[in-house]
Protein backbone atom coordinates (compact mmCIF):
# COMPACT_ATOMS: atom_id res chain seq x y z
CA UNK A 1 0.00 0.00 0.00
CA UNK A 2 1.58 3.27 -0.73
CA UNK A 3 -0.76 5.49 0.82
CA UNK A 4 -2.81 5.77 3.84
CA UNK A 5 -6.26 4.09 4.78
CA UNK A 6 -8.86 5.83 5.75
CA UNK A 7 -12.07 4.48 6.51
CA UNK A 8 -16.03 5.16 7.54
CA UNK A 9 -18.16 6.93 5.82
CA UNK A 10 -18.00 9.99 6.74
CA UNK A 11 -14.18 10.50 6.07
CA UNK A 12 -14.16 8.80 2.97
CA UNK A 13 -16.80 10.73 1.44
CA UNK A 14 -15.23 14.14 2.60
CA UNK A 15 -11.78 12.55 1.59
CA UNK A 16 -13.24 11.81 -2.10
CA UNK A 17 -14.64 15.65 -2.30
CA UNK A 18 -11.59 17.24 -1.17
CA UNK A 19 -8.48 17.18 -3.38
CA UNK A 20 -5.95 14.82 -1.34
CA UNK A 21 -5.12 11.81 -3.72
CA UNK A 22 -7.20 8.63 -3.64
CA UNK A 23 -5.88 5.84 -5.55
CA UNK A 24 -8.08 2.71 -4.17
CA UNK A 25 -11.92 2.34 -2.64
CA UNK A 26 -12.44 -0.78 -0.70
CA UNK A 27 -16.47 -1.58 -0.35
CA UNK A 28 -17.70 -4.21 2.19
CA UNK A 29 -19.21 -7.24 -0.04
CA UNK A 30 -22.28 -7.09 0.81
CA UNK A 31 -22.63 -3.17 1.26
CA UNK A 32 -25.35 -1.77 -1.16
CA UNK A 33 -27.03 1.37 0.76
CA UNK A 34 -27.62 4.10 -0.74
CA UNK A 35 -24.44 6.01 1.23
CA UNK A 36 -22.57 3.21 0.18
CA UNK A 37 -23.57 4.26 -3.34
CA UNK A 38 -23.48 8.06 -3.52
CA UNK A 39 -19.45 7.23 -2.34
CA UNK A 40 -18.79 4.75 -5.31
CA UNK A 41 -20.09 7.30 -7.69
CA UNK A 42 -18.02 9.76 -6.33
CA UNK A 43 -15.34 7.72 -6.26
CA UNK A 44 -16.17 6.02 -10.12
CA UNK A 45 -16.45 10.02 -11.30
CA UNK A 46 -12.88 10.92 -9.69
CA UNK A 47 -11.24 7.59 -12.03
CA UNK A 48 -10.78 5.51 -8.47
CA UNK A 49 -10.65 1.61 -8.77
CA UNK A 50 -13.32 0.45 -6.71
CA UNK A 51 -12.39 -3.28 -4.75
CA UNK A 52 -14.91 -5.24 -2.92
CA UNK A 53 -13.76 -6.99 -0.21
CA UNK A 54 -15.40 -9.19 2.56
CA UNK A 55 -16.00 -7.52 6.12
CA UNK A 56 -13.11 -9.41 7.69
CA UNK A 57 -10.94 -8.65 5.57
CA UNK A 58 -11.86 -4.83 5.75
CA UNK A 59 -11.53 -4.91 9.42
CA UNK A 60 -7.84 -6.61 9.23
CA UNK A 61 -7.06 -3.99 6.35
CA UNK A 62 -8.48 -1.15 8.84
CA UNK A 63 -7.23 -2.85 11.89
CA UNK A 64 -10.94 -1.60 13.37
CA UNK A 65 -14.08 -3.36 13.26
CA UNK A 66 -15.32 0.48 12.61
CA UNK A 67 -14.73 1.04 8.91
CA UNK A 68 -18.59 0.62 8.37
CA UNK A 69 -18.11 -1.37 5.16
CA UNK A 70 -16.00 1.55 3.55
CA UNK A 71 -12.10 2.25 3.12
CA UNK A 72 -9.98 4.70 0.71
CA UNK A 73 -6.35 4.53 0.06
CA UNK A 74 -5.21 8.23 -0.13
CA UNK A 75 -2.32 9.87 -0.26
CA UNK A 76 -0.38 10.66 3.16
CA UNK A 77 -2.05 13.64 5.24
CA UNK A 78 -0.94 16.78 3.75
CA UNK A 79 -0.16 19.61 6.96
CA UNK A 80 -0.76 23.31 5.33
CA UNK A 81 2.25 25.12 4.92
CA UNK A 82 1.21 28.17 7.66
CA UNK A 83 2.78 30.97 6.01
CA UNK A 84 0.05 29.84 2.88
CA UNK A 85 -2.66 29.82 5.23
CA UNK A 86 -1.93 32.83 6.93
CA UNK A 87 -1.69 34.56 3.32
CA UNK A 88 -5.05 32.94 2.38
CA UNK A 89 -6.67 34.57 4.85
CA UNK A 90 -5.67 38.15 4.15
CA UNK A 91 -5.95 38.20 0.87
CA UNK A 92 -9.76 36.82 1.55
CA UNK A 93 -10.22 40.06 3.22
CA UNK A 94 -11.68 38.74 6.24
CA UNK A 95 -10.41 38.60 9.73
CA UNK A 96 -8.80 35.40 10.97
CA UNK A 97 -9.63 32.74 13.41
CA UNK A 98 -7.23 30.36 14.14
CA UNK A 99 -7.23 27.06 16.96
CA UNK A 100 -4.17 25.80 18.26
CA UNK A 101 -3.93 22.60 20.17
CA UNK A 102 -0.77 22.74 22.67
CA UNK A 103 -0.37 19.07 23.22
CA UNK A 104 -3.51 17.47 22.69
CA UNK A 105 -2.82 13.32 22.59
CA UNK A 106 -5.91 11.31 22.05
CA UNK A 107 -6.60 10.99 18.35
CA UNK A 108 -10.37 11.24 18.89
CA UNK A 109 -10.31 14.50 21.24
CA UNK A 110 -7.62 15.89 17.85
CA UNK A 111 -10.34 14.59 15.40
CA UNK A 112 -13.65 16.03 17.61
CA UNK A 113 -11.61 19.55 18.28
CA UNK A 114 -11.10 19.73 14.19
CA UNK A 115 -14.58 19.05 13.70
CA UNK A 116 -15.79 21.74 15.87
CA UNK A 117 -13.76 23.77 14.34
CA UNK A 118 -14.82 23.55 10.93
CA UNK A 119 -18.22 24.01 12.24
CA UNK A 120 -17.44 27.22 14.30
CA UNK A 121 -15.93 28.65 10.80
CA UNK A 122 -11.90 28.38 12.45
CA UNK A 123 -9.65 29.39 9.16
CA UNK A 124 -6.66 26.76 10.49
CA UNK A 125 -5.85 24.54 12.92
CA UNK A 126 -2.24 24.78 14.20
CA UNK A 127 -0.39 21.45 16.30
CA UNK A 128 2.89 21.05 17.54
CA UNK A 129 5.37 18.54 16.21
CA UNK A 130 6.67 16.99 19.01
CA UNK A 131 4.44 15.50 21.93
CA UNK A 132 1.06 15.42 20.69
CA UNK A 133 -0.90 13.64 18.70
CA UNK A 134 -0.58 14.02 14.44
CA UNK A 135 -3.51 13.94 12.20
CA UNK A 136 -3.87 9.81 12.47
CA UNK A 137 -6.62 7.49 10.68
CA UNK A 138 -8.24 7.73 14.09
CA UNK A 139 -8.08 11.56 14.29
CA UNK A 140 -9.35 11.67 10.50
CA UNK A 141 -12.20 9.13 11.46
CA UNK A 142 -13.10 11.56 14.77
CA UNK A 143 -12.85 14.62 12.69
CA UNK A 144 -15.97 12.95 10.70
CA UNK A 145 -13.94 14.47 7.46
CA UNK A 146 -13.29 17.90 9.04
CA UNK A 147 -9.72 17.79 8.14
CA UNK A 148 -10.15 17.74 4.55
CA UNK A 149 -12.05 21.27 4.84
CA UNK A 150 -9.66 22.66 7.49
CA UNK A 151 -6.31 23.38 7.23
CA UNK A 152 -3.82 21.88 9.80
CA UNK A 153 -0.60 23.05 10.06
CA UNK A 154 1.88 21.61 11.95
CA UNK A 155 4.63 24.04 13.82
CA UNK A 156 7.92 23.29 15.75
CA UNK A 157 7.68 25.91 18.24
CA UNK A 158 3.94 27.07 19.02
CA UNK A 159 5.06 30.01 21.52
CA UNK A 160 7.32 31.36 18.83
CA UNK A 161 4.24 30.74 16.44
CA UNK A 162 2.51 32.66 18.89
CA UNK A 163 4.43 35.39 19.08
CA UNK A 164 4.76 36.30 15.19
CA UNK A 165 0.86 35.84 15.22
CA UNK A 166 0.49 38.55 17.65
CA UNK A 167 3.15 40.52 15.57
CA UNK A 168 0.91 39.66 12.17
CA UNK A 169 -2.08 41.48 14.14
CA UNK A 170 -3.56 38.57 16.21
CA UNK A 171 -5.19 38.53 19.74
CA UNK A 172 -4.31 35.12 21.42
CA UNK A 173 -7.12 33.68 23.94
CA UNK A 174 -5.64 30.80 26.05
CA UNK A 175 -8.27 28.52 28.06
CA UNK A 176 -7.14 27.95 31.25
CA UNK A 177 -9.13 26.00 34.10
CA UNK A 178 -7.37 27.94 36.78
CA UNK A 179 -8.07 31.92 35.28
CA UNK A 180 -10.56 34.02 36.98
CA UNK A 181 -11.29 35.59 34.09
CA UNK A 182 -14.71 33.74 32.45
CA UNK A 183 -14.84 33.25 28.60
CA UNK A 184 -18.41 34.99 28.75
CA UNK A 185 -17.19 38.07 30.09
CA UNK A 186 -14.54 38.45 27.13
CA UNK A 187 -15.23 40.28 24.04
CA UNK A 188 -13.82 38.78 20.79
CA UNK A 189 -13.36 40.63 17.95
CA UNK A 190 -10.81 41.03 14.88
CA UNK A 191 -8.03 38.21 14.18
CA UNK A 192 -8.34 35.87 17.25
CA UNK A 193 -6.79 32.76 18.07
CA UNK A 194 -8.10 30.38 20.48
CA UNK A 195 -4.86 27.93 22.62
CA UNK A 196 -6.33 24.91 23.59
CA UNK A 197 -3.66 23.11 26.29
CA UNK A 198 -3.20 18.82 26.45
CA UNK A 199 -5.71 16.64 28.69
CA UNK A 200 -3.79 16.02 31.35
CA UNK A 201 -1.20 19.22 31.40
CA UNK A 202 -3.02 22.32 30.06
CA UNK A 203 -1.19 24.98 28.01
CA UNK A 204 3.04 24.71 28.87
CA UNK A 205 4.50 27.81 30.27
CA UNK A 206 6.17 29.44 27.53
CA UNK A 207 2.84 28.96 25.44
CA UNK A 208 1.00 30.83 28.18
CA UNK A 209 3.24 33.37 28.20
CA UNK A 210 2.18 34.29 24.92
CA UNK A 211 -1.13 34.76 25.83
CA UNK A 212 -2.71 38.07 25.81
CA UNK A 213 -5.54 36.53 27.50
CA UNK A 214 -6.61 33.93 30.02
CA UNK A 215 -9.89 32.42 30.38
CA UNK A 216 -11.54 29.58 32.11
CA UNK A 217 -15.22 28.63 31.31
CA UNK A 218 -17.03 28.57 34.61
CA UNK A 219 -17.83 25.07 36.44
CA UNK A 220 -21.29 24.70 38.09
CA UNK A 221 -20.98 21.70 39.67
CA UNK A 222 -17.89 20.99 41.67
CA UNK A 223 -15.30 18.15 41.38
CA UNK A 224 -14.99 17.63 37.90
CA UNK A 225 -13.56 18.88 34.87
CA UNK A 226 -14.67 19.30 31.75
CA UNK A 227 -12.79 16.98 28.64
CA UNK A 228 -10.16 18.63 26.21
CA UNK A 229 -12.31 18.57 22.93
CA UNK A 230 -15.84 19.57 24.78
CA UNK A 231 -13.90 22.46 26.53
CA UNK A 232 -12.47 23.39 23.23
CA UNK A 233 -16.03 23.33 21.73
CA UNK A 234 -17.47 25.35 24.32
CA UNK A 235 -14.95 28.16 23.58
CA UNK A 236 -14.64 28.22 20.03
CA UNK A 237 -18.74 28.28 19.57
CA UNK A 238 -19.03 31.47 22.06
CA UNK A 239 -15.85 32.82 20.26
CA UNK A 240 -17.98 31.92 17.00
CA UNK A 241 -21.08 33.71 18.30
CA UNK A 242 -19.69 37.08 19.62
CA UNK A 243 -17.26 37.42 16.45
CA UNK A 244 -20.72 37.19 14.07
CA UNK A 245 -22.89 38.63 16.44
CA UNK B 1 -14.53 -11.64 39.75
CA UNK B 2 -17.72 -10.87 41.61
CA UNK B 3 -17.98 -7.02 40.38
CA UNK B 4 -16.70 -5.10 37.45
CA UNK B 5 -13.68 -3.65 37.12
CA UNK B 6 -12.93 -0.03 36.76
CA UNK B 7 -9.48 1.06 35.81
CA UNK B 8 -7.13 4.53 35.28
CA UNK B 9 -6.76 7.12 37.66
CA UNK B 10 -9.42 9.54 38.05
CA UNK B 11 -12.02 6.76 37.45
CA UNK B 12 -10.56 4.55 40.70
CA UNK B 13 -10.14 7.85 42.73
CA UNK B 14 -13.50 9.16 42.50
CA UNK B 15 -14.94 5.69 42.58
CA UNK B 16 -13.19 5.23 46.21
CA UNK B 17 -14.58 8.60 47.58
CA UNK B 18 -17.68 7.49 46.33
CA UNK B 19 -20.36 4.87 47.86
CA UNK B 20 -19.63 2.34 45.80
CA UNK B 21 -18.93 -1.28 47.53
CA UNK B 22 -15.01 -1.61 46.42
CA UNK B 23 -13.44 -5.31 46.41
CA UNK B 24 -10.08 -5.34 45.44
CA UNK B 25 -7.56 -2.72 43.99
CA UNK B 26 -4.87 -3.37 41.88
CA UNK B 27 -1.60 -1.91 41.55
CA UNK B 28 1.11 -1.97 38.80
CA UNK B 29 4.19 -3.67 40.17
CA UNK B 30 6.58 -0.37 39.83
CA UNK B 31 4.08 1.80 39.69
CA UNK B 32 4.90 4.77 42.63
CA UNK B 33 3.89 8.04 41.86
CA UNK B 34 2.43 10.79 43.88
CA UNK B 35 -1.81 10.09 42.36
CA UNK B 36 -1.03 5.51 42.74
CA UNK B 37 0.39 6.29 46.49
CA UNK B 38 -2.83 8.47 47.40
CA UNK B 39 -5.05 6.18 45.76
CA UNK B 40 -3.58 3.29 47.90
CA UNK B 41 -4.00 5.35 50.58
CA UNK B 42 -7.77 5.80 49.98
CA UNK B 43 -8.48 2.03 49.69
CA UNK B 44 -6.77 1.16 52.78
CA UNK B 45 -8.61 3.26 54.59
CA UNK B 46 -11.70 2.08 53.11
CA UNK B 47 -10.39 -1.28 53.83
CA UNK B 48 -10.09 -2.23 50.21
CA UNK B 49 -7.38 -5.48 49.85
CA UNK B 50 -4.38 -3.90 47.35
CA UNK B 51 -2.84 -6.27 45.08
CA UNK B 52 0.70 -6.03 42.90
CA UNK B 53 0.38 -7.20 39.28
CA UNK B 54 2.67 -6.49 36.51
CA UNK B 55 1.49 -4.33 33.73
CA UNK B 56 1.13 -6.95 31.38
CA UNK B 57 -1.37 -8.96 33.79
CA UNK B 58 -3.11 -5.32 34.51
CA UNK B 59 -3.64 -4.98 30.50
CA UNK B 60 -5.06 -8.51 30.24
CA UNK B 61 -7.75 -8.27 33.39
CA UNK B 62 -8.62 -4.56 31.82
CA UNK B 63 -8.71 -5.82 28.22
CA UNK B 64 -7.06 -2.40 27.39
CA UNK B 65 -3.45 -0.57 27.65
CA UNK B 66 -5.35 2.65 28.86
CA UNK B 67 -5.17 1.45 32.95
CA UNK B 68 -2.59 4.05 33.89
CA UNK B 69 -1.30 1.30 36.13
CA UNK B 70 -4.26 1.07 38.13
CA UNK B 71 -7.74 -0.97 38.49
CA UNK B 72 -10.75 -1.32 40.68
CA UNK B 73 -12.97 -4.46 41.65
CA UNK B 74 -16.22 -2.62 42.43
CA UNK B 75 -19.75 -3.57 42.89
CA UNK B 76 -21.64 -3.44 39.31
CA UNK B 77 -23.02 0.13 38.74
CA UNK B 78 -26.05 1.02 40.61
CA UNK B 79 -28.74 3.36 38.67
CA UNK B 80 -30.74 5.75 40.50
CA UNK B 81 -34.23 5.52 40.77
CA UNK B 82 -36.00 8.17 38.81
CA UNK B 83 -38.67 8.54 41.45
CA UNK B 84 -36.01 9.01 44.52
CA UNK B 85 -33.50 11.37 42.33
CA UNK B 86 -36.76 13.35 41.48
CA UNK B 87 -37.51 13.71 45.24
CA UNK B 88 -33.83 14.67 46.53
CA UNK B 89 -34.31 17.59 43.75
CA UNK B 90 -37.39 18.64 45.33
CA UNK B 91 -36.84 18.38 48.95
CA UNK B 92 -33.81 20.37 48.62
CA UNK B 93 -36.14 23.26 47.35
CA UNK B 94 -34.17 23.98 44.19
CA UNK B 95 -35.07 23.91 40.88
CA UNK B 96 -33.95 20.87 38.81
CA UNK B 97 -31.64 20.44 36.01
CA UNK B 98 -31.77 16.99 33.93
CA UNK B 99 -29.94 15.88 30.94
CA UNK B 100 -32.01 13.52 28.78
CA UNK B 101 -29.75 11.15 26.18
CA UNK B 102 -32.13 9.54 23.32
CA UNK B 103 -29.80 6.68 22.13
CA UNK B 104 -26.29 7.72 22.57
CA UNK B 105 -24.22 4.50 21.83
CA UNK B 106 -20.59 5.50 21.99
CA UNK B 107 -19.59 5.31 25.78
CA UNK B 108 -17.34 7.48 24.79
CA UNK B 109 -19.65 9.90 24.02
CA UNK B 110 -22.18 8.42 26.75
CA UNK B 111 -19.00 9.66 29.78
CA UNK B 112 -18.17 12.69 28.40
CA UNK B 113 -21.65 13.99 28.40
CA UNK B 114 -21.76 12.54 31.99
CA UNK B 115 -18.27 14.61 32.68
CA UNK B 116 -19.81 17.45 30.79
CA UNK B 117 -23.53 17.79 32.98
CA UNK B 118 -21.48 17.37 36.31
CA UNK B 119 -19.53 20.34 35.61
CA UNK B 120 -22.56 22.29 34.31
CA UNK B 121 -24.08 21.03 37.66
CA UNK B 122 -26.73 18.77 36.00
CA UNK B 123 -28.96 16.95 38.63
CA UNK B 124 -29.21 13.83 37.22
CA UNK B 125 -28.76 12.16 33.80
CA UNK B 126 -31.42 9.57 32.17
CA UNK B 127 -31.04 7.19 29.35
CA UNK B 128 -32.92 4.35 27.87
CA UNK B 129 -32.33 0.73 28.66
CA UNK B 130 -33.01 -0.19 25.04
CA UNK B 131 -30.95 0.18 21.89
CA UNK B 132 -28.35 3.11 23.57
CA UNK B 133 -25.04 2.73 25.54
CA UNK B 134 -25.11 1.76 29.40
CA UNK B 135 -22.65 3.02 32.04
CA UNK B 136 -19.77 0.29 30.52
CA UNK B 137 -16.49 0.13 32.27
CA UNK B 138 -15.05 2.56 29.16
CA UNK B 139 -17.82 4.94 29.61
CA UNK B 140 -17.19 4.97 33.05
CA UNK B 141 -13.67 6.12 32.44
CA UNK B 142 -14.28 8.94 29.83
CA UNK B 143 -16.36 10.43 32.56
CA UNK B 144 -13.35 10.31 34.47
CA UNK B 145 -15.32 9.56 37.45
CA UNK B 146 -18.63 11.87 37.07
CA UNK B 147 -20.66 8.55 37.32
CA UNK B 148 -19.73 8.97 40.54
CA UNK B 149 -21.09 12.26 41.31
CA UNK B 150 -24.10 12.62 39.41
CA UNK B 151 -27.08 10.01 39.32
CA UNK B 152 -27.89 8.21 35.80
CA UNK B 153 -30.98 6.57 35.85
CA UNK B 154 -32.64 4.01 33.37
CA UNK B 155 -36.28 4.23 31.86
CA UNK B 156 -37.84 1.99 29.58
CA UNK B 157 -39.57 4.70 27.55
CA UNK B 158 -37.97 7.90 27.38
CA UNK B 159 -41.26 9.14 25.81
CA UNK B 160 -43.40 8.52 28.57
CA UNK B 161 -40.69 9.83 30.75
CA UNK B 162 -40.50 13.22 29.23
CA UNK B 163 -43.97 13.25 29.61
CA UNK B 164 -44.18 12.89 33.51
CA UNK B 165 -41.52 15.30 34.14
CA UNK B 166 -43.42 18.09 31.99
CA UNK B 167 -46.80 17.31 34.23
CA UNK B 168 -44.37 17.79 37.43
CA UNK B 169 -43.24 20.61 36.34
CA UNK B 170 -40.19 20.78 33.95
CA UNK B 171 -39.86 22.04 30.60
CA UNK B 172 -38.28 20.19 28.02
CA UNK B 173 -35.52 21.30 25.39
CA UNK B 174 -34.45 19.31 22.53
CA UNK B 175 -31.40 19.95 20.42
CA UNK B 176 -31.92 19.53 17.06
CA UNK B 177 -29.60 21.13 14.16
CA UNK B 178 -32.50 21.15 12.04
CA UNK B 179 -34.49 23.76 14.63
CA UNK B 180 -34.61 27.39 12.63
CA UNK B 181 -34.50 28.49 16.45
CA UNK B 182 -31.21 28.89 18.33
CA UNK B 183 -29.62 27.94 21.59
CA UNK B 184 -28.78 31.33 21.88
CA UNK B 185 -31.85 32.79 21.75
CA UNK B 186 -33.44 30.75 24.24
CA UNK B 187 -34.66 31.99 27.69
CA UNK B 188 -33.61 28.51 30.34
CA UNK B 189 -35.53 29.34 33.60
CA UNK B 190 -37.26 26.97 36.23
CA UNK B 191 -36.97 23.21 35.90
CA UNK B 192 -35.50 22.09 32.60
CA UNK B 193 -34.61 19.17 30.75
CA UNK B 194 -31.72 18.95 27.84
CA UNK B 195 -32.32 16.18 25.07
CA UNK B 196 -30.03 15.41 23.24
CA UNK B 197 -30.03 12.89 20.69
CA UNK B 198 -27.98 9.69 19.66
CA UNK B 199 -25.07 10.02 17.22
CA UNK B 200 -26.71 9.62 14.28
CA UNK B 201 -30.16 9.56 14.09
CA UNK B 202 -30.56 12.32 16.70
CA UNK B 203 -33.84 12.51 18.81
CA UNK B 204 -36.75 9.91 18.08
CA UNK B 205 -39.94 11.27 16.33
CA UNK B 206 -41.59 10.30 19.91
CA UNK B 207 -39.14 11.87 21.77
CA UNK B 208 -39.60 15.00 20.07
CA UNK B 209 -43.21 15.25 20.37
CA UNK B 210 -42.40 15.40 24.10
CA UNK B 211 -39.96 18.58 23.79
CA UNK B 212 -41.48 21.91 24.64
CA UNK B 213 -38.37 23.67 22.50
CA UNK B 214 -36.42 22.63 20.20
CA UNK B 215 -33.08 24.25 19.20
CA UNK B 216 -30.09 24.11 17.31
CA UNK B 217 -26.85 25.47 17.68
CA UNK B 218 -25.50 27.60 15.24
CA UNK B 219 -22.99 26.74 12.65
CA UNK B 220 -20.91 28.97 11.11
CA UNK B 221 -18.51 26.35 8.94
CA UNK B 222 -20.72 24.67 6.61
CA UNK B 223 -20.71 20.99 6.01
CA UNK B 224 -19.75 19.43 8.97
CA UNK B 225 -22.00 18.55 12.08
CA UNK B 226 -20.77 18.29 15.69
CA UNK B 227 -19.81 15.32 17.70
CA UNK B 228 -22.85 14.77 19.45
CA UNK B 229 -20.90 15.08 23.25
CA UNK B 230 -19.26 18.13 22.23
CA UNK B 231 -22.90 19.57 21.12
CA UNK B 232 -24.43 18.11 24.50
CA UNK B 233 -21.43 20.33 26.23
CA UNK B 234 -22.20 23.37 24.08
CA UNK B 235 -26.06 23.21 24.98
CA UNK B 236 -25.34 22.50 28.91
CA UNK B 237 -23.06 24.88 29.19
CA UNK B 238 -25.49 27.28 27.71
CA UNK B 239 -27.99 26.89 30.06
CA UNK B 240 -25.81 26.61 32.76
CA UNK B 241 -25.06 30.42 31.98
CA UNK B 242 -28.25 31.28 31.89
CA UNK B 243 -29.80 29.36 34.51
CA UNK B 244 -26.98 30.51 37.00
CA UNK B 245 -26.98 33.87 35.69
Amino acid sequence: MKGELLFGVNPVKESLKGTRGAYNLYVQTNASDHRVESIIRLAEERGVAVHRREKIDLTKMCASSHHQGIALEVEPFRYADLDDLLASIGAAGATGFLLVLDGIQDPHNLGALIRSAACAGVDGVIIPKDRACGITAAAEKASAGAVETVPVAMVTNVAQTLESLKKGGYWVYGLEGESSTSLYDVKFSGNCVLVVGGEGEGIRTLVRKQCDVLMSIPQYGGVNSLNASVAGGIALFDMARKINA
